[in-house]
């Protein structure tokens, strides 16, 4: 099939990439940077999360930076999501999606959020029409999609299963999450393909951790699967700390670039968000991972 | 189409990787090195150059290298070899194949090699018909295909009619050089399916930079059309020392691990390729850029 002609690149860093970061980037650091993504055209942000500071310290700051939004630019924003009390103070911050999470694979769901994936997917459920009813959108993660740190293989019945159930519920987008980044070309065809026999392309984002390299190619055969909706993190911050090994989120400005030599449309300037790339890494004092960081860095990025 | 069962994985990281690296890897540690690829089950080795050590230093130790190749397995040896001196000197080394190099784009070919296209083209036609004679396989790269460093884009017929041209001669494979990693799936579904109007996809092997991370992507797409030969460098190390901001190959161990998580054989042992890797970064007193070195660094790479 033909390729989207727009990709929408729901950025992630503010969450995903930071929470794996060892340093905490003040709060002022984070407000800055999140204005600086919004002026590179960035048009879906994930800020932050209302998990318990206990388990995510590095975003206990969820509700002053959610204060702080540029919000003149119809930007979606989005915030990790546990449960009701999450969901409340989501909807205080005035945010515009709840984003959910869980696992496909039961040992994984244990270690993640400490409980099964059927009590999970319960929960879930409950809030999700809590949500809905009261006018915020939901989306949800499943985690271990291409496999799992602790069983290996996972059931792709199992992923379609979940994502049935959530989008029944009242989810409006499932995000397949490569957590520990071992899905391939040919997995990721498998388990699209089982999954858009049930759902539609426009239901369903991808969400690659770029563990060992693969995570662009896998995103290509998501679009040749009509797949418009990708997660990332700009530079490639980022991972999971649940996940022994995993590496970060595929870097936001390489796939921008990709999908810009592509002639697929984001709405992000690629040097502005450079800018944003370079302000980051010099606040964490770490260097970015993505390939693109350093072309801007050579001075080599006209 | 289905991807091909099988990939060739052209290991070119003992010439391409090391002529860019700052170091000079001693002779015995070269040696050692190749000895290592050989017991990965690497079987396409490019070991090193015939161009004037004046202009590679790194390689200048050719001969010596050569006459120390493991004989015994079947490897499929070639150098660069520029002109019928160094043809003669490969003839010599008992290689396998000679490889020669030219640029689809005229302003890369002066700055690289020093003369035009045409002339380049003549000089190698002469040279493949020779080398052909005496019982040697040519195998031809063309560089700058998907972009120059100093025209920009590149004319996709002007590639084509310079590979029919070699093909024409004798040569039995040519190898589209990404030269500055520009490509994207996009430009190389363009430069493949215009190409495979005339070429079979046996007679054709990619040669990506991964400047800008969409190496593997671009392979894929590859894969896609049936290209079944794949340049690459172990750890990704190299790059191309006349075109500015230029970073290394598509790193072998990527690649192997992509194509063998997509079912693809390629005769490859990864954790012996990750210990050779591990050996050149040490000497090399470097960080390879591949992923997968930093999963076995991380004890990650079961």
């Amino acid at each position: 099939m033909e390729w989207p002609m727009q990709v929408t690149v729901w950025e992630v860093g503010p969450r995903d990439g930071l929470q794996n970061e060892a340093a905490f980037l003040a709060t002022e650091d984070k407000i800055a940077w999140i204005h600086m993504l919004a002026d590179a055209g960035v048009s879906h942000l994930e800020v932050s999360s209302f998990v318990s500071p206990r388990w995510i310290p590095q975003l206990a700051d969820a509700d002053e930076v959610c204060a702080h939004l540029p919000r003149d630019r119809g930007i979606v924003y989005a915030a990790l999501v546990p449960n009701l009390q999450g969901l409340e103070r989501a909807r205080q911050a005035a945010l515009d999606v709840a984003a959910i999470f869980l696992s496909a694979s039961e040992t994984h769901s244990q270690r993640n959020i400490n409980k099964g994936v059927a009590p999970a997917l319960a929960q879930y459920r409950a809030l999700t029409e809590t949500a809905v009813a009261g006018g915020m959108r939901v989306r949800a993660y499943i985690s271990t999609v291409f496999g799992c740190p602790y069983e290996g293989e996972v059931d792709v019945d199992t992923v379609r299963r979940i994502a049935l159930t959530l989008l029944e519920a009242g989810v409006y987008e499932v995000s397949l999450g490569d957590t520990i980044g071992v899905a391939t070309p040919r997995s990721t065809e498998a388990v699209l393909s089982s999954l858009l026999r049930d759902i539609r392309p426009a239901q369903l984002a991808l969400h690659m951790h770029d563990t060992r390299g693969a995570a662009l190619a896998n995103l290509v055969v998501g679009l040749q699967h009509g797949i418009a909706v990708m997660d990332s993190s700009l530079g490639g911050l980022g991972g999971c700390p649940y996940a022994p090994g995993a590496a970060g989120n595929v870097a936001t400005d390489d796939l921008v670039r990709m999908l810009h030599g592509c002639s697929v449309v984001t709405g992000i300037d690629e040097g502005l968000l450079a800018k944003a790339g370079a302000f980051v890494a010099e606040r964490l004092h770490t260097t970015l991972a993505s390939k693109m960081s350093r072309v801007y860095a050579g001075g080599a990025g006209s």
